[in-house]
């Protein structure tokens, strides 16, 4: 069949809009339908060659949502006219890190993933006779798509697809990381550094947590606006200051350091910074941004043996077929907000527009609706 | 009165041998009648100049047990004749960190026993009418030493003060590193870095919680022998290694990646192996050593953000007064080993040799009796 998508032929340059062939679903693969996808910092880090383990020519895009159109042989846990979201950290249900109940990150299919393939070892999208390869499982950038079985989580059908795509990636990473991985309970103090969409989905699932102070930390002070909407309690900007002024202003705050802090920004300085503002004692950071390649975080082992911990979460800790119906039920009953966060909607031949906005900070999401 | 000690009047040189004037416990304080205390690697970082905040002349030495000869006012939770072992970490039950439940990181007197002095501000020990320092709020180094009441433990009578004081801080570290900071469940695959006297109670403390594969890691092959008495499963000799090689033969011999690392060298190189060598998605490293002054551990973002979790331990994670009597039971009733890991024990004229002993790794713990 033919598939109208936004082609990245290589590093550094626009995304074309052509139409594509693709190839039906195998053995435990579903042809969904998107019908709308958000636009996502990783997909703007690998369509500007930081990533290096990027593939070119390819379909980005892996925060979706659609319908699923045709299931291959041997699927059973969804059929068509299912509503889904494509989930870029699947859920086999069966490998060692599934079964241990103890992280998201199933190794199912990790391999052929990594390549930009489905998991038999080849692309179902190709262009003129010629390869063009998946994007994180997901290449949600397509008005058709792919997907294995196990990479799909099925949601209620009454949620609108415009703003539930989301959940693909943003708001799971920022509510998730809060209540899947570090676990905030009532009366915690939690600081956020980076009030960009994933930052207020923490500071979102901080206030769903029943946090006691909500700091937000950026360097735009047109974020506190933000990030109050979202529950924020405090904000703090920091531009200019430096790492020790940044501490010693948090630990003044919260009274001796943060429960937990969460990084946003992807800044490996920044990293430092959110971990050495926890508490004695039993303060825990997480990291959640994606830093750029080559860049490692450093601190003096004495932070830990006094008591902090350093963590990280992907996909906020979510196992995709099991949690994300349950973060599409909690935005259906009002528990979260999306609504206000998707500033832009567009259509595909506009999705170039939607890196500019986002590079330039002037949207916290758009999304294409196809 | 008068107590005999050994004096370091400054950095780099043997300590010294002298009859010291003690005054007698104040508010809160209790005199105790050392008996017998451990030479440990942070008395000899400090002798060696290494701790900046390191101060002279003071009584060196922090693993102890002795008997309780005297109580000042509004003691009551200890009488003269109980058998103690100081504590470096107090337990005061009443500050923010005792009340957490959360750490064991007791605020009470830090200030002051960060500057070698007693909670009112000044020292007990002088020397020819100058003042002599207190040491990590212990000073085991003295036949006679003083100790606020929150900082001594008091202990089963029949527990041989030869060995019980080295409960005092390795055997607590170790062990507790293991049950009260990594909390390490039946069949958990652990790797412990530096075969030392703490690294051999993180093997026993390992043992003792069920673990599966206990590997132990070293450059020094004589350690092998060593680390198999306490329970170690299986021995890895590093020297020569590249970071890289040792992550993927630990990652080989343990099917993805330890559950549980733990640092006993002190190298902040080796803390970042000990890190990488942890299984995806839920590895946790834990950092005992004391890394010298200056140095900082580091690592690409990537590792925390699939899953691995870095954290430290201080005093094993045990709360002095509460857990300090449980690991001497512990010992009395066999469940843990001490006596093999005492290799010599002298005189308080003979400590010099002790560091020397300890300095080219040909003892595991030395002690000296009074």
């Amino acid at each position: 069949m033919k598939t109208r998508a936004a082609v990245a032929f290589e590093a550094k340059k626009p995304l074309e809009i052509v139409e594509l062939d693709l190839e039906g679903p195998k053995e435990g693969e579903v042809l969904v339908e998107i019908m709308a996808t958000g636009i996502c910092h990783t997909d703007a880090y690998t369509l500007d060659g930081h990533d290096s383990e990027g593939i070119f020519p390819s379909v980005l895009g892996h925060e979706g949502a659609g319908i699923v159109r045709e299931v291959g042989p041997g699927v059973t846990s969804v059929k068509p006219d299912d509503h889904v979201i494509p989930l870029y950290t699947p859920e086999c249900r069966q490998c060692k890190s599934c079964l241990s109940g103890k992280t998201n990150l199933c190794t199912a299919i990790r391999a052929t993933q990594g390549k930009g393939l489905m998991p038999d070892g080849t692309s179902r999208f190709s262009y003129k006779g010629e390869t063009i390869y998946h994007y994180m499982g997901c290449s949600t950038f397509s008005n058709f798509t792919v997907l294995p079985e196990i990479a799909v989580a099925k949601i209620r059908e009454d949620a609108p697809f415009q703003t539930s795509c989301y959940i693909g990636c943003g708001v799971t990473t920022g509510v998730g990381a809060v209540t899947n991985t570090a676990k905030v309970q009532v009366g915690d103090n939690v600081v956020v550094f980076g009030l960009g969409g994933i930052g207020l989905n923490v500071i979102q699932g901080a206030r769903l947590a029943g946090a006691n102070q909500i700091i937000g930390v950026d360097i735009n002070p047109d974020r506190e606006e933000w990030g109050r909407k979202f529950g924020m309690t405090d904000f703090l900007n920091t531009r200019g200051m430096s790492r020790e002024d940044i501490v010693a202003k948090i630990v003044e705050m919260t009274d001796g350091g943060a429960d937990y802090t969460f990084d946003a920004t992807g800044n490996t300085e920044v990293m430092r910074t959110a971990l050495e503002a926890c508490h004695r004692g039993w303060g825990t950071s997480i990291i959640i941004g994606v830093a750029e390649a080559g860049k490692e975080i450093a601190t003096r082992p004495f932070q830990l043996v006094t008591g902090r911990n350093w963590r990280g979460t992907a996909f906020g800790g979510a196992k995709g077929r099991t949690d994300v119906p349950k973060i599409v039920d909690m935005y259906m009953t009002g528990k979260i907000e999306i609504d206000p966060m998707i500033t832009h909607v567009m259509g595909l031949e506009e999705i170039n527009t939607a890196f500019d906005l986002m590079q330039e900070g002037k949207s916290i999401r758009s999304v294409v609706v196809f």
